[in-house]
């Protein structure tokens, strides 16, 4: 029984997140005990997709926008502190993200704090929005 | 490619959460790691959003309605136990919001517990009600 | 500015869960820090709610229906763990919830797990069905 | 009253996560503190549910169908690093996973991070894709 029969893309070109923050402060080894925001897409289409991506902050004007290639039939974590151009996005700081794809995409947002000799992990989708 | 083509606001002006809590203890630095809920706004609109909130309890009527402007192409981390007018949120006990908008938003909810020399964080969208 | 203008019971009338699971091991004070699941659920119509629920296991047919009142215009955090009629719920001991109301609500589920002298916090919304 | 009057199976037959990761690292007893992510499926249809996953990574083609069985009535928490057929599912690499089941199922993931002597939990919704 084969029940993946075609090759349709899962996803959508819009999602948005009101919770972005990242601690400046980690313990452990870095990178993976570094404290982050990690962006999880998943490009499930035949072909390569371009998402771009607004950073929202609370005192200053949305910066972007940030390209992201995700190839086709792949996923790729992004850490939101990896993104250097047009501008690194700040720590410390409450940040929204609003992401376009032109194609399909499905993305979810990995939370990691290793402050204080701690860890903790958290998921969190994007807004449900409904279509 | 520019794929942010419009000034679509994205969101919705209806948002509930059942789940709220915040612990009164917490330990670790002031105010980074003190035990709280986080409501965590994003406003993509260019207007500013009044935000109103009520906050429902399990041994009273509702309370509010609290407001919380967010303005134009902002995000708002708005932490639930500064809000103290008409009456400062309870600690150690559940709550749950409904949170009205005039302006489409998104509503996010951001979990940070420090007691007992621990910290734990999570995140929680509100309930997913579909259109 | 009144944005609550009517009251018009916001949430559904059933949800569905699959991660369910509390560990029966705790460290910490009880009974703020037992290890639990809580279902965490409002009821913002003018009506009482009758909310059932049913548990599924892994290796036997579903429990219930366990009965959960919420009364009108509150919140009601409900351990799973306190839901003893028909029967205990199983500690360490994965299960399933579906959820009946006869008026519409808002469910969330709050873990903590404070096993091993750790304590760890998750919140999770039920299952994004669509309408 | 009885609220439960038919037979309807509740859930999707098609799910989609683009956050899956599981640390190689542990800490604690085996298997209860085992980093790991687990796929929480529940399934209230009369039949039993074959769920067909495919997991795609950021550096080669998507690997499977692995196939999991869901009897009729019943939940099952499968380990996603206990599936071996047709190749383990590798650890400390990011990963996607993408669902399809003949029956509808309710899907939702439960990850344990057990590294450097702590211990952490997040779970996590399928993307809210709407219908």
């Amino acid at each position: 029984m084969a029940l993946f029969k075609d090759n349709t893309a899962l996803g959508k070109t819009s999602w948005v997140f009101s919770a972005g923050f990242a601690p400046s402060q980690s313990t452990g080894h870095e990178p993976e005990f570094t404290s982050r925001n990690t962006l999880c897409l998943l490009n499930t289409s035949q072909k390569d997709a371009c998402v771009q991506l607004m950073v929202y902050y609370d005192d200053a004007d949305p910066v972007g926008p940030y390209e992201i290639l995700v190839e086709a039939n792949r996923v790729k974590h992004q850490r939101i502190n990896d993104l250097i151009e047009p501008q690194a996005v700040y720590l410390d700081k409450p940040y929204g993200l609003v992401l376009e794809s032109d194609q399909p995409v499905v993305a979810q947002l990995y939370y990691l704090d290793s402050r204080e000799g701690q860890l903790t992990v958290s998921h969190l989708n994007p807004a449900p929005l409904g279509d």
